[in-house]
């Protein structure tokens, strides 16, 4: 049993330490994986509430319950803004969530996956295969095994949108926040292409969404952010990245247009939501400054 | 030691179960209460991140770092929707939060705090005494010392905004939740009032904002809901009711002429979060259907 499970009071727990001293906790109904692969520690469990659960070295990634916020939300914002992707390339992300979102969009041709570990395909594939739900299957996917960086400043290819799917800038993640990282996306993306990054919870990471943002204006002429609200993410808000050379419209009424073209029953994402999710409530805001 | 706090890898640790299985879980760096008072449980310890955190019965109700975010959004919507209250009625709130969002509005000329044990108040004086900030001894401050539920059946006072700052509705906070008290908080508003109240967390009791719905349009026209994203409540965002017999529109542009006509230093409300939080996450939306 690893440091991150604790007998407590007859019952089996993972307690999360997101930050040194708080996280969530989870009972444990049902050991699935708790083990080490490639010096990381990856925990999988059943939790009656949650659904299955996964953890990364005792950090919540994902839950079988409220994946689909996060999914939705880095997928389908910049999706419906651009309105015509054909090409998507997900940086990251290899447990499929994202692909099958980018998937649902009838205007994708093909969709290029980069991750850098083939194991974290196949383990996701093991453990939430409702997560990539056939999508790695799809005749419009095409897998890359490679480091997204060198994928990025090297590849022929070019894409419409990019999706940064990853964990966070410490470690093996690191190396998708710098600047060099992004200038790499810029140089892969189409004429009014977007970036979409996972950007940190900045209640307790202010920093983080500030050094993308001054990064990424090194590259892009406008980097925005947005909010969505992952329940088992501790920390309340997570902002996610938006970067382009374009101007789109946070706009309500002309998002409605993109969706009802291509409508997709969604849990989270509304036009509505896509909208609204600009509005920075003011401690993020600040944080920006 | 009471059940709530635990060691833990030679540390101590309070663990929350907000609902059956889940929680937050915070290391104890001091503890500063944790007895009964009238048959609930209070604990009241430092946590470096959190700040003071406050838990009842087992749940976290307050914490010193995030309270601004739950605090401001149940106060400043409706007071900015309004626009000219001048006589604001708070049901429960005995930590002096809401009253001190309440009082920093020019033109309130009268706030009446309905709370149920006298406790409630000394206890937050003494351990959360920024929370009320001087509130409980301004000249506009009205304490009345009774059941908020027949307070507002039997007072002959009107006001213009009600904020029902209650408990969730299990145990002594279960009547502010009842038709008959939503018509009662109907009978003491003045034409255009407006009513707030604290609507639970959807994504894990998605019954409680439609049972508010349903029970609140037996006495008014309009019965919508926003959200916040209070860091330390488990379950991602939190649904507030907004219920008047007036149409309020939220719209960024209306609600920031009256912003500057009464600006005021926030750490989460501005006019354009005021008008997002109406966009509701689809889970939401269909939650209420």
């Amino acid at each position: 049993m690893s440091k991150y499970l604790h007998k407590i009071g007859g019952e089996l727990w993972f307690k999360e330490e997101m930050e040194e001293g708080i996280g969530h906790s989870a009972r444990v109904d049902k050991v699935l994986f708790d083990d080490e692969i490639d010096h990381q520690h990856l925990v999988v469990f059943e939790n009656a509430k949650y659904g299955r659960m996964f953890a990364l070295n005792g950090i919540i990634q994902m839950t079988s319950s409220d994946e689909f916020v996060y999914h939705e939300m880095l997928t389908h914002v910049p999706l419906y803004a651009h309105g015509e992707a054909k090409r998507v390339l997900i940086i990251g992300g290899g447990d499929g969530g994202i692909l099958r979102e980018v998937l649902r969009h009838k205007s994708v041709q093909s969709a290029t996956l980069v991750e850098i570990e083939k194991d974290v395909i196949e383990f996701a594939r093991q453990w939430f295969p409702e997560t990539s739900n056939g999508a790695f299957d799809d005749p419009r996917t095409n897998i890359v095994i490679t480091d997204g960086a060198k994928y990025v400043e090297e590849t022929d290819e070019r894409f419409d949108v990019v999706i940064v799917d990853s964990t966070d800038p410490v470690g093996p993640g690191e190396v998708l926040f710098t600047e060099e990282f992004y200038a790499g996306c810029k140089r892969v993306l189409n004429t009014g292409g977007i970036l979409t990054v996972q950007g940190g919870l900045p209640f307790l990471q202010p920093w983080e969404p500030k050094m993308i943002k001054e990064r990424q204006e090194k590259s892009f002429a406008n980097v925005e952010f947005y909010v969505a609200a992952v329940p088992t993410y501790t920390g309340g808000l997570m902002t996610l990245g938006f970067a382009s050379d374009a101007q789109y419209p946070h706009d309500e009424t002309w998002l409605a247009r993109r969706t009802s073209a291509n409508p997709l029953e969604m849990g989270y994402y509304t036009p509505e939501v896509h909208a609204a999710a600009f509005a920075l409530p003011a401690y993020i805001r600040k944080g920006l400054e």
